[in-house]
């Protein structure tokens, strides 16, 4: 083997990122693989646009047949984004026997099963490490480091722009809508932050992480979503009390054969090795029946780090050239998926109401609860500024969530309340 | 291949941890390499002990040849610890052409190197994960997942003894012995501690880190070690005080063909993701050039915790055998080792004096600080109960330590000083 070609699909953040690396660290790469790599073909729109990494202009192509048909280039890295046009692209680099790296979560979450098989049956490699947490080797942690344990529950911190905006809610005392503001100007939200504060963007995540997990087909759909949009300072301030920290967690949890998956707001305590995790900062926990907790940290965007996960996934691909023994990696999904129903999910919750400061408003209540089989392991109450209003929050013990979900709406007919401020789940409280 | 047949050297904890989850996951092992694996012979001292795990009594054999000259056997697992007759018997089985699964620090530690290079001779795998922390899968997420990046620093938590003990220490004020007896009856000590407290076993793990994590040959002679014994309340008052939380820190660090490997109580400040880091868990920091700040958490010993990463190995070295390619793996050594001296390394520290109350004092000890070149960012002084005797408790900006030990050491002829109480390296300060 004198030379490996790579051909770029995009050269964005991440594409400039791949290509400094492989610039940087040729001498290593050159050791762990024997020969060197040579990016050959780069796809950009605009070739005369000025960029952070200097390439020859012959390299440059607006045309991808270029990459795709290009009989010299041995692998294609994806980091264009987009769903259809990039599936289109991919499919075709694969049938020509073309190995593919993409870092592309929405690609991955919505097609991922079809693409791995079609790489399969090309004997060709597939590998996405990046898609999911940027620079934090979470996939092949799951797929080799614990390839011999049954994991029960992963728990993810997966988007970083909602956790920046959650830490400093929580630390500086903020409003929501100010410091998604100050997350635009410091670059770590977009201009439109839907996708992110929404949920979208961990679900995403979530569905690959759970599908890889749990080895079974779990799809966008299956992930219940909930976002940050409305988590208010009191919530905050509420749950700092509690010995609580809030974030957006992504979890995936197996009980026997069923399953769970979902992202939404969740209070964890405040010792969990994910309360401590801030910023911008990704977490992914990982319970195994065996090894018990792990959790792996680190960066879950930017340019160099996501640019890590891609190449190292390109060393694995070299090194499989090498030895001949490329498509061999991915394991398919091996059990079938039962999701649970909501009679089968268990949590404790946190929850915030504003009721009718008088006498008996709390026996009505707590009689509500229990006609639900809901009980409560704490309660706050005080009363509000405005008269005549009080505000109890609880912490319930764990109940059934369909149960749970009929009591918020009884308690929301209730004429002693007012209305159901906040609701929110707890995990990783002790088993 | 119709089944792969394994022997096991040792059915101590760990050794029945791996039975038990062969015998478990026996479907799970099927599916990902495509034939069953049986454990065929298992070395035990005793073969008539009683167990925690059923195995049929012509498995146990007290001759290891049954096990190393047998041609049945396609893999040998060894977990039962020591070193000399350790190496014989994995280098015999090396020679063999048998594939080995070591979880045995001590011998990597020392021999590692030479074993990898019999076992590239032998066209033989040899694995080694659970040598470092229990259940995390950290060396291959330093081998695979930051394969493209140039790592810089690592700072590992590696040892769950001394990790309990400072933790409780720290959390309830308690003597170093009070909570070393606790630890012991809590089973998280040995009867002889000596080789947790005093930082050998850490540097034997930050070892084999940094000969894979630097891709060159450290040795443990090349580490420099201070265990925990004479840490006191008072430290951890302080440190807590300061913002900062007392850890055994093993430190590998590289700085352009430079190193620096050493184990030492060390203060982080209270935000470094190891801070967090409780009671018996193990994490290990990785500070690369491209990926920034990564953190792979989780249990550092423990029989399942430990046979998951020993079993994990077995799988890896069965998908290899499906695909013949094993013995390619493990990547030599690629630079030459450069290690710092102490007027290369630089750093941070505390320190705590019992000086003489009286005037002038001060003025003493900041002429000899700015005579070494060293200067504080933060001081604490106060009155003893003692008569005549004062407290200081300094915190250094940076200083090279050479240096600093001259200090040190001219601080403790000073006859205004009465003794130094403590003097400690802090690390992961903003840089």
């Amino acid at each position: 083997m004198q030379e490996i070609r790579v051909g770029l699909l995009g050269l964005g953040t991440v594409g400039s990122g791949v290509v400094t690396i492989i610039e940087d660290h040729q001498d290593r790469l050159m050791h762990q693989i024997g020969c060197p790599v040579k990016i050959t073909k780069v796809l950009v729109q605009n070739p005369t646009k000025e960029r952070g990494v200097q390439l020859p202009q012959d390299i440059l192509t607006t045309n991808a047949s270029d990459i795709l048909e290009n009989k010299e280039i041995d692998i294609v890295i994806e980091v264009m984004g987009g769903v259809n046009q990039t599936r289109e692209y991919i499919l075709q680099a694969l049938r020509n026997g073309k190995h593919v790296v993409t870092a592309n979560k929405d690609l991955m979450a919505a097609y991922g099963t079809e693409l791995l098989a079609v790489a399969k049956e090309h004997q060709c490699d597939l590998f996405y490490e990046a898609s999911v947490a940027g620079g934090i080797p979470i996939l092949r942690s799951i797929v080799d480091g614990l390839s011999s344990d049954r994991i029960t529950k992963m728990m993810g911190i997966v988007n970083g722009t909602t956790n920046f905006i959650l830490t400093k809610m929580s630390q500086e005392g903020k409003a929501y809508d100010d410091v998604l503001k100050e997350a635009q100007e410091l670059g770590f939200a977009e201009a439109d932050p839907t996708s992110d504060v929404e949920g979208l963007d961990a679900a995403r995540k979530m569905t690959i992480l759970a599908t890889l997990g749990f080895s079974t087909n779990v799809e966008l759909a299956d992930v219940k979503v909930k976002g940050i949009t409305s988590i208010t300072e009191e919530d905050l301030a509420y749950s700092k009390n509690l010995g609580y920290t809030m974030k957006l967690i992504g979890l995936a949890k197996r009980d026997g054969d069923k399953l769970e998956v979902g992202v939404e707001p969740t209070l964890l305590p405040n010792a969990h090795p994910l309360a401590s995790v801030q910023n911008e900062f990704n977490a992914i926990y990982v319970y195994g029946a065996a090894v018990g907790e792990t959790m792996f940290y680190g960066p879950g965007a930017g340019s160099l780090p996501t640019a890590t996960s891609v190449v190292s996934d390109l060393v694995a691909v070299m090194k499989n050239m090498r030895l001949g023994v490329n498509g061999n990696s991915a394991v398919s999904p091996q059990y079938p998926k039962v999701l649970k129903s909501e009679d089968e999910v268990m949590a404790k919750y946190f929850l915030r109401l504003h009721v009718r400061d008088e006498v008996g408003v709390f026996a009505r209540i707590t009689s509500l609860f229990s006609e639900y089989n809901a009980s409560f392991e704490r309660i706050i109450q005080m009363p509000l500024e405005e008269r005549g209003t009080a505000e109890i929050v609880l912490v319930t013990h764990r109940a059934v969530l369909a149960d749970y979900n009929k009591l918020l709406q009884k308690l929301e007919g209730l004429d002693v309340v007012k209305s159901i401020k906040a609701s929110y789940r707890i995990e990783g409280d002790a088993r």
